[in-house]
């Protein structure tokens, strides 16, 4: 019987060939700190990114895109029009959509807003310590996912990915990750790419999660600050392989 | 008789020296993602960027600059407001702008704009194939280029720059161009900081399109992906001389 | 004695150390040029953005931050209501902020908001040459600052930080910083970082300059061109220690 840290390693470099062949169009909805991050991210694992906040193109974009990021790092009422109109395209259409709930730990008005929306049903929410206490009011992780259907992904040192039933612990990444903004928003982007391709959410989840952990590991042995490690991470999305997600996966379940 | 290749590379070369020298001031209404890109990218060729898209002030940066880029990569009411007000006051003044319909085969409504932009007589028009057909509603770049009296550049794995009776094609450029967010929306500001500077509008832009190109190259040879290849291309922009774009121009026409 | 020069080096030192001990909250209303730049700068020193311009939820921000900036580089109505609700705020809990009055020189509109804001007492100003001539009208930054009870910080190829009766001269930085966009924007976040920490205004603003341009310094060293010192400055806040600035630092006064 193989290891569920072989597996997860041998799903994400399935799932990293599949991103890189289909190039998925992943339509992001996110603030304006990582409005340029985040599009960098897509394409350096091979994801396609559109931007538009536009109440009056956010439909099309939508229409025409395989996954749906909603971020609430900017929480102005332009992106909630956008959200809205974004929100019913893809349940009509029937893909995935992701909710990164950005510091709602810091504006109650924003954590009112992010759990409005756990009833359009996200495949999955990303997002850290603090904003899922903000977001859940207390309890466990699987338990969270479990009464709302979802894909609950927690970063930080280990990462957190649990669909209620079955939950991962990803002990990859690296501290500079938190030195550079817009990762975590980021992260969340590629996890709305996995799923636009794997129809085991929780496995679309966790591999995108062991992906961005790993060239953070990659990144991080390279860098010698946070600026270098912004670019390096970059390059290692570009460059990932098999052999080094086999080599350097630190995962339990 | 010197070759146009040859010719195209001197003119670059020329261009280079006078954007250094006389640092154009170029207004950009651009998307939100490409809003530190692109000043970069003036920044290190020698020009000098403006980027607010406030109505407000709109009319007075445009006034003070010597060219003016419009980007139609977020397409919101109050970027429409500024458009307008823009170009009002480059019309008046005589000064050169240039167009970037960004993605506009994805958006209905962002398409029908710009083909409502192209009354105003933009100098230039950049965009990629894809986009070409969706303003041109088909056809040829020459035969477009000369029925508006604008000049086409559609950029690719080779570019095509037309004013209809002359045409060049330049074989230069790298692939992790497409894999960075903004190079394109980057590339049309720097087309707007030639125009600024060059009487021949077609020289202008081809000279533009085979610097991009031409430190494309360059950063292509020095990055491991493209995290590296953004900072390289700043690079090469700021470094680039007379010498490299002799070498390294591939032109026919 | 010790020289002027060396104590603004320890105490540049000293705050630098507070920064990563104490990891102060900022809260940023800014442009959206510098919107992913400024947080990297915050963080490569060892402060916690935050970046909301939302009139929504800016008052929560400020309530939980220990600085406020208030950066005029993207001037529109939401960024305006956005500055009035957080100066209430700030002004309420006794917290200091920083004006920096982006190209007023450009915008008469922009400059009229600026001269409106002293009125708020701003702890600190930083801004370039031709910016301080707009907002004065004239005059020494000594008796500007004087006359208003703030700290002004005039940063170019020497930087000149006063309040009224002292006045620090620094002489470090590289002429790269001109190159990069939000550069400048940057820095006045640190400097609210700064006073976010050190009671004595004046020498909080000026160990912040001095702190950015011995970094300036240290990444012009490493740097090919303006994408390479973007990252390597980044990298020099985040390894910045008191030996470098000991041996960097030329300030008089």
């Amino acid at each position: 019987m193989r290891a569920p840290e072989g597996d997860l390693a041998e799903h994400a470099a399935d799932l990293l060939e599949r991103l890189r062949a289909r190039q998925p169009r992943v339509h992001c909805i996110t603030n304006a700190v990582a409005q340029t991050f985040t599009p960098n991210v897509l394409l350096a694992a091979g994801a396609i990114p559109s931007m538009t906040v536009s109440p009056d193109e956010v439909a099309a974009f939508s229409a025409r895109a395989d996954a749906l990021l909603v971020n609430l790092g900017t929480f102005d009422a332009g992106r909630r029009a956008a959200t809205e109109m974004a929100l019913a395209q893809v349940t009509k259409d029937g893909k995935p959509w992701v909710l990164d709930p950005v510091l709602i730990d810091r504006s109650p008005p924003r954590a009112d807003y992010a759990r409005s929306l756990l009833a359009h049903r996200p495949a999955a929410i990303r997002m850290n310590a603090e904003e899922f206490a903000t977001l859940s009011g207390g309890g466990l992780p699987q338990d969270f996912a479990a009464s709302w259907g979802t894909i609950v992904a927690i970063t930080g040192e280990t990462d957190i990915v649990s669909d209620g039933s079955r939950t991962f612990s990803i002990a990859n990444g690296h501290p500079l990750m938190g030195r550079v903004t817009a990762m975590g928003c980021s992260e969340s982007a590629l996890v709305a790419a996995a799923l636009a391709l794997e129809p085991d959410p929780l496995k679309a989840v966790a591999a995108a999660v062991l992906i961005v952990g790993v060239a953070g590991n990659i990144a991080g042995e390279a860098a010698n600050g946070p600026g270098s490690f912004g670019v390096h991470i970059l390059d290692a999305l570009f460059n990932l392989d098999r052999a080094a997600l086999r080599a350097r996966a630190r995962v339990s379940s």
